[in-house]
């Protein structure tokens, strides 16, 4: 029986300069790419995925984009834990079943292949997908790990994330607030918070009660349109929010990340 | 006035195939590297940096590596925070006085390399240092993200690091109890905590009280030597304890990294 080759590539924050060799090296052996078609064009994006083929797929090596249609995601407004949770797993139940259907229709030995921005071990959902599609067909998945805009963040802004010895702790927008506030009670130390997936800029809520944390903020890091922030919170935050709102005008949409570490007591 | 050009290069957790674009491109501009000398002798990393220079520097850049004796570290008896941070500040101070003196020896136009495993924004002392030495000499840094070890953990296992949406928490072998007894004690939600520098295994500390917790583990993650164990804590835990010490002392050093991911309440 036939098992299909999956490759899940990180492919780095958003500069093809975060390609490591062993992506490069997996870029060249796919045949078919898996690109989620979210009905939306952020042209910049899939021109920046295009060029990243580009320069690291030999030109002797024909390969193809597929573009899966995805289906609808429902309202956000759920944002609780478990009805949030419920939600995603549907919208990847059906997903699961959109690619299951286009892998099978593919020719057995050919290489499948899903490019992840930034690395695949983070706040993206191509494993559990593939982890999903491996329940329904024989598989063989390889996933190879990329620069996340959180590194891409702390090199640009030249800093250890952390003070020394001291921890980092990774979360979401919709966490941050909780999980500070939380934190604070507790007398635990998180050490730098990095916040990922936070089009709202949450921090906003913590300059009363911590106007002293230090941010380290970035947009498009890495990129040519880079734009990087940092200071105490409660000095840079507004021109932070400004210039994000400006930048998504301008671009038609922005990525951006941030790292918020506690005034010492 | 002169400024002199310094490279810190994150070259990944041990593999030549982690290297970005990004990092070759920088290794081939470097023409002195300076490395920590630390009088011991780990041969299998030693040849592992030189086999990373030698793929990726061209064959026609000639290059210098320079060893800058590393000043002996206190004994490692104070382990509370403040003991802690102080010993660790006053090693980096002798240790930045040492690159001081080295630089200032070399011809002002040579570019300088650090080459850091891993990412220089976690556990590493690099970008510190040569914050340090940017205090007395004029520099202009650079810093290269790379695949941190608990990145090369998390693909070698082929897992996102966190549930959907839930938070990675990133701390120390020292801090690690502390840390998850009183999250634990405030209601508050780590995620998966992620152990850099455990260099004896502290979560065993906590097989006692929460024995259904996930472990991934792994050591020379992504080297040929690589080594990978997942399961339920208590059911595992003594295998890695002990192929950890064989592991020791077969290559005579080890570099393992792990994730917890506490059973759901």
């Amino acid at each position: 029986m036939s098992t299909r080759r999956i490759h899940v590539i990180g492919i780095g924050a958003g500069s093809p300069e975060h390609v490591t060799a062993e992506a490069a090296a997996a870029l060249a052996e796919v045949d078919v790419f898996l690109v989620a078609d979210k009905g939306e064009t952020k042209d910049e994006l899939v021109a920046l995925r295009r060029s990243i083929c580009e320069r690291f797929v030999p030109a002797d090596h024909p390969y193809e984009v597929v573009a899966v249609p995805d289906p609808q995601r429902g309202p956000d407004a759920a944002r609780d834990g478990a009805q949030y949770a419920k939600g995603v797993a549907d919208w990847h139940a059906a997903r699961t079943e959109a690619y299951v259907r286009v892998v099978e229709g593919l020719p057995p030995e050919a290489v499948v292949g899903f490019l992840v921005w930034g690395d695949p071990a983070f706040y993206d959902s191509t494993i559990r997908v593939v982890d999903a599609i491996g329940e329904r067909l024989a598989t063989t998945v390889r996933v190879i790990p990329g620069i996340s805009a959180f590194q891409a963040l702390a090199a640009a802004h030249g800093v250890v994330l952390h003070r020394v010895g001291e921890p980092v702790h990774i979360t979401t927008g919709r966490r941050l607030v909780d999980d500070w506030t939380r934190a604070g009670e507790a007398g635990l130390d998180l050490g730098t918070v990095v916040v990922m997936l936070d089009g709202h800029l949450r921090c906003r809520e913590l300059v009363a009660t911590a106007p002293a944390t230090t941010i380290h903020w970035g947009a498009y890091v890495g990129m040519p349109q880079q734009e990087l922030r940092s200071g105490r919170l409660d000095e840079v935050i507004d021109e932070v929010v400004e210039l994000r709102a400006r930048l998504r005008e301008e671009h038609g949409w922005v990525m951006d990340v941030y790292a918020l570490t506690p005034a010492r007591p």
